[in-house]
């Protein structure tokens, strides 16, 4: 009733906007008739078969065949073709950077790996545009852009505040890569991207609020709350690993003691083991010393585990969200791991909270943070919300 | 350019979103005239003229003199009577129990207490009931709802979960209340309703994200997150003061050991300042002998600070929200308090979001879970949003 002001639209931003609604439909619902295009988006006939024809030209709509006849001649089906661009997408979130190729629906392909090997700096940089350019070599459709996944906090430009293990700090990476490569870039916190991965396939019922926590070379959390990444006032939102929680514990590479990560992390669990006098020199290792009961080993991976129970008793108390993934490399540990998380979780949080909570073993993730960098630059660059 | 269906309304319900159209720009605007209300609502003159006229008829409207002149004679101007009615606000969240009325503006007058003198259950509620019927009888326009503000988790529809300290469990408040005083009510988490209430009265340049603390007789927060209140999905966040922080501390009400309110609340602190020594028998006592630089009282306070300060790192690292009030009885203890929180605080969060967070000492409070408890009924019955 209340009368509202539309800014009005230049020709080409209605095209555009009219483009964009086509290409949502066929994402979501194709195959699909231009006649239910039509119906669905409110555009007339001729509009859609203009935008439709577009689509067609650019490669990203195909012919699909007919559909059922709803009374006259069989109608013509519109696809997308997934095939059409590709996606870069980046996950430096490990010791060991990846990058892969992604088509419009996520399904990756090409993947390509290079070893930090200690790097870090203007170095490590180098790193994801030897990368890049090694993945880009094998793309077969024109490229729509770069989406990664990095460590520390990352702010809207994409710039990353601080990358603790990586020694940058507000470094342009979007600009740096854009630039460099030509391509529109996307860069997100890993946790983030791998909550944003999470909550797109959780399917028809997933819950409005999640929040995925990443366990690997570094810890962090990504945070959906009522259907959206929440990232704080400051981007920083979800970057548990850096509370302290042993003040007289060991230095941390922020140059705080008894970080979360100082304790919970992989590194910090290889560490504590092999002070308890295991061999073990990867996870993979340690999981197998754990599952045949190494009393060296499962004291250590108990402890890591109270830990991340702790803090999610912390964030149990503050957002009583119930959807809890655990991501990443530790969760190669199994049940000791888990058994730990879910214990400690339950002991520290609020009878009521606590037993509403699910703990989700999510597993090693390894394509989550590609996932989700490839999702959130799809987002960005066509409006399109990927899922399966 | 999308075709957006509105589901047809009755004519009733259009002239009630009408009226509330009209209301709340006489609320948010007035005085004003009609032809500025016509022109702000997109409603015809003849439609204003007569939904103020049945605001008048209700005593909601009244004349409030002629307005400068636009070019022809001097327009009159129409007002909100904010003494039309009255609104009952209750705060159980202390050893004495409050309620009070307020007007439509949520200015409170009347004010009335009652002593919880250790009654919990059935018994706390009598006294609920009693003190609402001790300011019903003082008020001099119908009155519109209860608001309440109460420890404990609360859902959606009013009833208490969990009020540790009140023995509360599944109790149906709001029905309860609205049972015996036949009046539309509200019932929301104090901490939350405090939270409320702060981001309403932060004026202009309110920030999008704050979190209200609150610490006396117990700790807890409230959330404004996206300018709106989070509650999580079992309206349990917030819920700090059940998180453990020290596993091998006292015994909790909640069952638990070493939850934040054993360290943390203000019972909490006089205890240990009791063990230590001292013959303070209130906060306001013990913020005396703190600043008389009593030395069996600062270490007690100091430690109160820390363990808020760590919950408040926690706050950062997960969420990022650079406001951070803290009400109630404990900011009696100021600086020492204060100082040893702020420490806390930068010292256990990453440096570069530790570094952006506002620790406010937002007071006593005592009206504040009043006023959050009105705006919340004034939202929910009339669709009016407080401001001063």
């Amino acid at each position: 009733v209340a009368r509202t002001a539309f800014p009005k639209a230049t020709h080409a931003q209605t095209r555009a906007h009219n483009a964009a609604l086509v290409l949502r439909a066929l994402y979501d619902l194709g195959p699909i008739s231009r006649a239910d295009i039509a119906r669905l988006t409110g555009l007339t006939r001729t509009s859609v078969g203009e935008l439709v024809s577009d689509l067609e030209r650019d490669g990203l709509a195909i012919d699909a065949g007919r559909g059922p006849s709803t009374g006259g001649k069989q109608p013509t089906l519109v696809a997308l073709n997934a095939d059409a661009r590709t996606i870069i997408a980046v996950d430096l979130s490990e010791r060991t950077f990846t990058a892969a190729l992604a088509n419009l629906r996520g399904e990756l392909t090409t993947r390509r790996q290079r070893d930090l090997d200690g790097r870090d700096g203007d170095d490590a940089v180098a790193l994801v545009h030897e990368l890049i350019d090694d993945v880009r070599r094998e793309a077969t459709s024109p490229i729509l852009g770069i989406g990664v996944g990095t460590p520390g906090i990352v702010d809207q430009e994409g710039t990353v505040r601080w990358a603790v293990g990586l020694d940058w700090q507000d470094l342009p990476l979007a600009t740096i890569l854009e630039e460099r490569h030509g391509l529109p870039t996307v860069v997100a916190n890993d946790s983030r991207a791998a909550a944003f991965a999470t909550y797109l396939f959780d399917g028809e019922d997933r819950p409005h609020n999640l929040i995925a926590i990443k366990v690997g070379r570094g810890v962090g959390a990504g945070l959906i709350l009522r259907d959206q990444l929440f990232g704080g006032d400051g981007d920083g939102a979800g970057e548990i690993g850096h509370v302290v929680v042993d003040p007289d514990g060991i230095e941390c590479h922020c140059g705080r003691f008894g970080c979360l990560e100082t304790v919970a992390s992989t590194p910090a669990i290889l560490r504590d083991a092999a002070a308890a006098g295991s061999q073990a020199t990867t996870i993979d290792d340690l999981a197998r010393a754990s599952a045949d009961g190494d009393d060296r080993v499962l004291p250590v991976v108990r402890a890591a585990g109270r830990a991340i129970g702790s803090a999610i008793a912390n964030l149990t108390g503050t957002l009583d969200v119930r959807q809890i993934s655990i991501l990443g490399t530790v969760t190669a540990l199994g049940d000791p791991l888990f058994d730990a998380i879910r214990d400690e979780a339950r002991r520290r949080a609020l009878g009521p909270l606590a037993r509403e909570v699910r703990i989700l073993d999510g597993g090693r993730g390894e394509d989550v943070v590609l996932l989700g960098s490839c999702a959130l630059l799809l987002t960005r660059e066509l409006g399109l919300t990927v899922h399966r």
